[in-house]
C-alpha cells in the first residue's frame, strides 16, 4: 500500500522528524511483517535516518554539510542550489526500514528524517509498505 | 524478475542517464504496482537519482564530488583509483524506485544515473522488478 | 525471515566484512529469488559494499572519510561523536542485495561491510531475506 505525505519546511535547510509519518503508514496499512520504503520524489531534498534524541545532532548534521558543500562556489547550474543538488545525492533521497510485529525495527536512537536542502518549501513524501 | 544492461562510459566520471533502462524493464516485467532495485556490481561506480532536466546540475555533481575527493592524494591503494571507491560508498551503488500504475513514481525533475567514477569501461546495471 | 547478527568492532573507526553473514542468511532462509535488506540498527555506524579484495580499500575509505569529518570540530553534541553521526547519515545505515540462484549478485571485487565510526563496541546487523 502506498500512503502519500505533505511535509513543508520552515528553513533552507533542516532535518525534519517524520518518524510519525512511517508509523501511520504500517499502522493503516494493518502489516506485520515486511518493510517499508520512505522515498522523497525531489532532487534537493533526502530522507536520512539518524539520531532524535539530542536536538544538537541534526543541526551537527546540516551545519557540517554546508560546511562541506557551500552554497556559493563556482557552480555551473545558475539557479543557486547546485549545493542542495549534491547533498541530495550524497544522503540519498530513500530509506528502507524492516516491519516486524507491525512496527519498524528502528534502534533506540534511530529516527526517520525528511532532509531539506532547498527550503522553505511544501514537499511530499511516499511511503509503500510491502509485506513479506 | 531480473534484467542485465550493459552501460558504456566515456569519461573517466561522469554520471550516464538511464532512466530509460528502468523504464524498459517495468515495461517488460509487466508489474503494475511494485518496486525496483537499481544495483551497480562495482566498487567504483555508483547508482543515484537527481535532476535530469539542466545537464549542469550533472557537471556540478561531478565536479564538486571530485574537489571534495581528489583523484591524488596520499591512498595506500596503489591502482590509482581510491576516490572512485570512496565515491561509491558515498553515493552508494543501488537505489529503489516504487511503481505504480505500471510506472516508477520519479518526482518531476528526477531521473536515475548510473555514476561512473573510474572510466571510460563497460559497466553492468542489474534492475530486478518486484511486484506487491 | 529475518536474522540478528552481533557484530564486535575493535576500533573507533573500521570497516568489517560481513559478507558472511549474508550468505549464512541467505542459506538458511532458503530463499533462492529474492533480496536482502541488511540494515544496522545505530546512528554512529553504517552498511557499504565495496572492495573486498585488497585491505587497503578499506583503509583509504576510513581515513578519507576522518579527513572529511573530523572527530574534533566545532561540533554542538557533546558526546564527541558527531562525525560518527554525520558519516552515519552520508554512507547509510542499510544497503539492499538482489538474490539469484540461491546467492547475492554481487559483483567481482565486491563484499558487503559494516562501517564502524564509533567504536569499539558490540553491535547489530538486521538481515532480512524476501523472496520474490
Amino acid at each position: 500500500m502506498l500512503f502519500t505525505y505533505t511535509v513543508r519546511s520552515k528553513k533552507r535547510e533542516e532535518l525534519i522528524d517524520i518518524t510519525n509519518l512511517l508509523l501511520d503508514a504500517i499502522k493503516r496499512s494493518g502489516v506485520n511483517e515486511g518493510f517499508a520504503i520512505i522515498y522523497a520524489p525531489h532532487t534537493t531534498a533526502a530522507i536520512t535516518i539518524n539520531e532524535n534524541a539530542d536536538p544538537t545532532v541534526k543541526g551537527d548534521i546540516i551545519n557540517y554539510l554546508s560546511k562541506l558543500i557551500p552554497k556559493n562556489y563556482n557552480y555551473k547550474h545558475l539557479e543557486g542550489n547546485s549545493d542542495a543538488h549534491i547533498k541530495s545525492s550524497i544522503i540519498g533521497c530513500s530509506e528502507m526500514i524492516i516491519i516486524k510485529d507491525g512496527k519498524p525495527i528502528l534502534g533506540t536512537w534511530q529516527g526517520l528524517f525528511f532532509a531539506e536542502f532547498d527550503g522553505p518549501r511544501e514537499r511530499k513524501v511516499y511511503i509503500k509498505i510491502f509485506e513479506g
